[in-house]
């Protein structure tokens, strides 16, 4: 799988985003060589000459990210294969349709059951694990005050335990490179359209749910919701496909041969992220709206309650898991992820006045603000990490254990600046039960225990669901201004957690990102809650410090991930309560817009970063403000077959091209369909051409195919074709004979012949409407006489392709004009109107 | 506006659905005579051979509802508008962009506002007009049973009242036909796309408002909330446009020029919809939902957010006025639509068991079926009064009063017949302030106030919403099985409000369904809660009947409507707990799956029964089961129209044919470009053509115009043509002097030159897809030469029109493949593989 033959400036380049593994393995075993020279949205200016993919030397194929295939090819043999099943139907009940019909609700049911019992799990372990690091550490602490052991003992059995942890959750990185990180941006590019290399296979999954246990148990500032949803999207496709490779070895559990395309899996991966948004969150509402919102082009009924199905699984398995011992009797509320029952102290009234509504839209800019510091830096250290460190699995290794101590010394050191004792909260009479759990989980570090705490640790050494809880419930206790976490110690919570949170995603561990940013968020509004409550002592006027601490919350969390509907309906599913769905809303709109003035959300920078063409969902601006047309985008060197072609034209063509699409063209110009390089290589593998009708010709007029109606059947049945599906032969697989070169293959029969095409003068908008709203893979751009003047594919309508197509229309000046009018005809659009 | 040309079939068909008013009025002002010939999906066999409108008798003009337009003509004279307002910004930071966005942010915070303002004056009328009803005939009641009054005081004073509000709705009808019924299956039908008249006028909100506040106050089983859904769609049309007709005339209070297309528009009442969902059940996120699911074809970010903003703008207007005397106090949680707050008897547990799910998944089989029920006998209550009583207006009021007659009776009859006066529950201490205010808004009818009171009455007597949390909320009394509502009681009320709210929906005054529907199931959902509490004594197995009354709620609820995921949303949003999310997903799917086996949702069969032509999501299962391809179902007898055209030529063409747009081809028959109705008809009325030309040439050749590159440059610009938006000029407008008509129109510069095509062997899933997703008006069936051989409109791939082409095709046999051998030439789609 190494990739021989790239220029070497895109080897360069991925070995730095790829953490120095230069063979990119392909998708799903397809060897693919790298990927695209995509750069740095910031830096469009000076790499514009780098980028034109259009322009590459002959004989070196291009590599490419592949994009799925959501349409099948409508050639004659799909027809005939789709008329032979519709034939053997007929007159039948249960049909071939029911059949799968039933199988999809039973692989999505079992999709719902397997990722809930693996975030049950996941989390459980991680409770223990975090369970008997604390154990050991409080221990040590509490014989390091009585003299029982020298001091420094405490800190380096925490040194200890963390640098373990950690390296068991580095070690998993190194097993599988692509388990790094949230996977958030990686799930929504599958859905976007594109196939990331090993990103939906089991071995990711197990790296990715058993290093992000450790990840988190090691208490660096990361969650574990990320890597849930891109759990769940594995385990969807992985069940879907009913046979995937573990450790190379190929295991068929199933064999579910109906959902082998890339729709079914799409549709799949969109029910299983659902249900990791679900198992993380406990959200499911939520998860069919990260589904829908990231996945499906566009509303589908059956698949919305698909998707609803698989999230109510999810759920209904985590509550049973949590309810074994209790089945007969009433269910328990306790949620995975939950931010605790929101208390109403006026019966009938909500936590906060209207007004305060305001102050809720200030918290909102400033989480916004916050955020976009977060992202900004987050960005630059990932660029110097792509630079410095990603070069070589150790250097990732040793960054992470430098890291890990970091952490550890910082998480250390706090408390201990803090250095001051506080006396637990007195067992007020009308406190809830979750008021008293929080105070037990108070952490006394080197203070007297059941006595006293100390407020910094207790921030930093709970569970960061905890942490949260505790942010979020304790009452400010009444006249004394005495409140459980003071200002100053919010304050040194806050700086380093956040600077740490900074650093420490991109890291070479599975690392989620909501619980941090939810954490450091509901410090800061807890902050802004206590500074408000300076200003009025008569405790009246300004809401709790806990719903403020929620805001803060929701607003750090927007300004980083800027969401959209899915975020909110998230956030207050955690939070139970639909008293705040107003405030939230506000707050997380001011995040996303104050955000959005400055950069973009974490995910999209990454996946930027990361070079991937993704698509957003709307046109992007600079198509607003110019007029751009197909014909100024399109890659004008189109590689075009005849509908009869030689075997040895078609092999040169497929070992000198990446191109994933050839199209088919008469003698006239005029396109015929077009032909995948699947279907090709496939057809060469498996030799199925003629050789008397091209050797008779041979002679005489250069072997030119005869066109006419004569024809052969199809040699090659389209289930024969798919059937390796997604493993496809290379052309590398094919092996000709030097006599095979002068054969012929016929493709009409395999041609699809209703590809979607746009005139040559559609606007840039409704080219990228088409393309985006259908999730097409390329589009064939026609003139007037439907003769194929170019093609467009996904990275031609990125932001930054219509760029320089602008650019170089701008240089090239009207000549464009005359080359238009030139290929369609005097009937062409009008010089004038243009630029 | 009277359709004097229609053929009488259509007339009278259109009579039966629109209330006997044979003028339909048309699409904003344009003139349109009726409805397209769309039968009743049930009666398909009988009538298939007049559903034909392919091939109606010349001379005759097809009316037709109009589709929306939602991508621009991509003409020379739009891309030159384009250019010269592209270049006016050229350098400027206040760009024409900006200021757009910014109104229409704008725009969208008033619509909000509005739509709170009104839905929350709306609702205070209703409860002011109920008051007074309810105090004068109670006040009646108690003297007739001191003897103070005689016998039948109350039940007189009762109809006079019902009457007299009834008549009021029933007037507000008359005066706007569309007014009458729910309105969320024409917001369905204007979000998929379709225009039907006069629906969003300002009139229509003003009948539908007042009607509604009217119909709610007489007492009848209907709801307010679809009303407010349609209200907030014409709040949002009315503003965005700036321009609209109130009792014929026309005002003008904004000039927002920018807004002024289909497209827009239809953003702009999705965003009314959503506002009118948010007020209607203060549930904003439902609302969104609701919008994006019905109208958005696909996810777009920033149209997401401005929903979201309207939503929210709507709720914090509620707000505000329910607050205005505590704005700077805690605000109060009272919505205008709530189920109150569900008390949870165990802290941090839920009130059900893990295993009660399987019960609720029952209750929601059994709420499907109801559904099921109540919608098979609503369509054939709708289909006798189609026949029978919407032929005259009188025969509408009459039946109106008849109704409301019958629904005073029973509702006063059952109170008698159930004769029994319960001592009021004694106030037990831990009981919460809501229950404290239910208990006081239990009905004494005719027994002792204060002590007393009437089951059922208290049921029917009470506001709805009132009603709904009596169901929810009253506990069961301990251990002597004494509750506030006995199982009779319950029984008694359940049966004969369902059988008058499906009597009810459809007569002629505003009525929603949703508070009908979800009373009827919450009160058999407690009648099953008090069922299963028979059997089993120990009061510990089962949840208390709230939960059930909760379950029987959403059980019926959805069964009627079936919706998607925005219907969950707004349930969970209303009941404000997120503890019954699983319980409320799971009873929704059953009631979803169970009612689907046996007809379509409660909307669905209004839009059909109207005939109107909405497009499911989802592809129709009859292309999945056969191969159907372009060709087959597109209409071939397309009228194309030459580049360079006679006038008289073209206005023949407009007053011979009703469709709305003409494909321009060439010489050989190749697709140049597509030329809308009302452009064309701008263009005659404009007198936008040259004599010159045409009259040089008349004496030879037969007037054949010059094709070459000599042209004339456009004599209207793009800003004149549309400014009239959306009150086109029709081909009555265009008087023709008869030298005219031997003049030239050149179409080039206005015809859009990037229409959408699809190949004729594109099969029907991809055309579907194609022609749904991107919102297409019409579609243009292409062969390989681009040749036009059909066009596809949104009637052509209705489920009916599809089954029928499958008969045709089936009885035509192979010969429809050696038509398509002979238009697309030899390489065209295998004969085999077809049928």
């Amino acid at each position: 799988m190494q990739n021989g033959n790239g220029s070497s400036l895109h080897n360069d380049e991925s070995n730095l985003l790829n953490g120095g593994e230069s063979s990119s393995g392909g998708i799903n075993g397809v060897s693919r060589s790298g990927k695209p020279p995509k750069r740095i949205r910031r830096r469009l200016g000076s790499v514009l000459h780098q980028t034109s993919h259009h322009h590459h030397a002959p004989n070196v194929p291009v590599p490419s990210i592949e994009s799925h295939n959501y349409e099948p090819d409508e050639s004659e043999v799909w027809r005939s294969h789709t008329h032979s099943v519709n034939r053997s139907n007929r007159g039948q009940w249960w049909t071939t349709g029911k059949k799968r019909s039933v199988k999809r609700w039973a692989v999505t049911l079992v999709v719902g059951i397997i990722q809930g019992s693996i975030a049950y799990f996941c989390n459980m372990l991680t409770r223990s694990l975090s369970k008997i690091k604390w154990d050991h550490v409080y221990e040590a602490l509490q014989d390091e005050r009585t003299g029982d052991a020298t001091t420094g003992k405490g800190y380096f059995l925490f040194l200890f335990y963390q640098t373990l942890f950690v390296s068991i959750a580095s070690l998993m990185v190194y097993i599988e490179p692509v388990s790094a990180g949230s996977g958030i941006p990686e799930v929504k590019c599958f859905l976007n359209g594109i196939a990331i290399p090993r990103i939906v296979r089991l071995k990711t999954l197990f790296c990715k749910v058993f290093g992000v246990t450790f990840s988190v148990a090691a208490g660096l500032p990361v969650g574990k919701e990320g890597p849930m949803v891109h759990s769940g999207a594995v385990v969807a496709s992985s069940v879907s496909q009913g046979k995937t490779s573990v450790f190379g070895y190929d295991t068929s559990f199933t064999k579910i041969e109906d959902f082998r395309n890339d729709r079914e899996k799409r549709d799949f991966v969109a029910c299983g992220a659902a249900a990791g948004v679900c198992s993380a969150f406990s959200a499911p509402i939520g998860g069919v709206l990260f589904a829908l919102e990231e996945g499906a082009s566009y509303w589908s009924t059956k698949l919305t309650w698909r998707v609803f199905f698989c999230s109510m699984m999810t759920l209904l398995t985590l509550y049973t898991w949590k309810n074994l011992d209790s089945w007969w009797g009433q269910a328990s509320t306790e949620k995975l992820f939950s931010f605790g029952e929101f208390t109403s102290f006026d019966s009938g009234a909500v936590n906060f006045s209207i007004w305060e509504l305001f102050l809720f839209v200030i918290i909102g800019c400033l989480g916004g603000l916050i955020g976009a510091v977060f992202n900004a830096s987050n960005e630059q250290i990932t660029i110097w990490r792509m630079k410095h460190v990603n070069k070589s699995q150790l250097r990732r290794f040793l960054e992470v254990l430098c890291i890990s101590f970091l952490v550890t010394t910082v998480s250390f050191v706090m408390p201990m600046v803090w250095g001051r004792c506080t006396e637990l909260p007195v067992d007020v009479e009308d406190w809830s039960e979750q008021e008293k759990e929080l105070v037990e989980a108070l952490v006394p570090f080197k203070c007297e225990k059941g006595k006293e705490y100390n407020e910094v640790a207790s921030l930093i050494f709970t569970d960061a669901d905890d942490a949260i809880k505790q942010l979020f419930h304790f009452r400010e206790a009444g006249e004394d201004d005495i409140s459980t976490f003071s200002s100053a110690a919010l304050f040194l919570f806050f700086l380093p957690y956040i600077s740490l949170a900074t650093i420490v995603y991109g890291i070479a561990v599975p690392s989620g990102l909501f619980v941090p940013s939810l954490l450091s968020g509901a410090a800061f509004g807890r902050l802004c809650g206590h500074l408000l409550h300076k200003l009025d002592h008569t405790h009246g006027t300004f809401a709790d410090s806990g719903s403020y601490a929620l805001m803060g919350a929701a607003a750090v969390l927007g300004g980083m991930a800027r969401m959209t509907i899915s975020l909110t309906v998230i956030l207050l599913e955690a939070t139970g309560d639909m008293q705040y769905v107003l405030p939230l809303m506000l707050t997380l709109m001011a995040a996303r817009f104050t955000g959005n003035v400055f950069n973009e959300g974490l995910y999209d920078i990454h996946i930027h970063l990361k070079r991937i063409p993704f698509m957003d969902q709307d046109v992007p601006e600079i198509a607003e403000h110019h007029e751009i047309v197909a014909n100024q985008v399109m890659s004008a060197d189109v590689k075009c077959i005849r509908p009869v072609e030689r075997v040895g034209v078609l092999h040169d063509l497929l070992s000198q091209h990446g191109h994933s699409n050839f199209p088919i063209v008469d003698e006239h110009g005029t396109l015929y369909g077009t032909a995948g390089r699947n279907m090709l290589c496939t057809l060469l593998k498996h030799r199925a051409f003629k050789r008397e009708e091209g050797e008779g010709k041979k002679g005489k007029g250069g072997g030119e195919p005869e066109m006419g109606p004569r024809r052969v059947g199809p040699l090659m049945s389209w289930k024969d074709m798919e059937s390796v599906y997604p493993r496809y032969p290379t052309v590398a697989d094919c092996v000709l004979e030097p006599s095979d070169r002068s054969c012929f293959v016929d493709l009409r029969p395999y041609a699809n012949t209703a590809a979607y095409t746009i005139n040559e003068t559609a606007s840039i908008q409704r080219t990228y409407r088409l393309f985006r709203t259908l999730g097409l893979r390329h589009l064939c751009v026609c003139n007037h006489n439907n003769q194929v003047v170019g093609i467009i594919t996904r990275k031609d309508l990125l932001p930054e392709a219509l760029l320089e197509s602008l650019l170089r229309v701008r240089r090239t000046g009207p000549n464009l004009g005359e080359e238009i009018e030139r290929r369609g005809g005097p009937m062409n659009i009008d010089q004038g109107t243009r630029l």
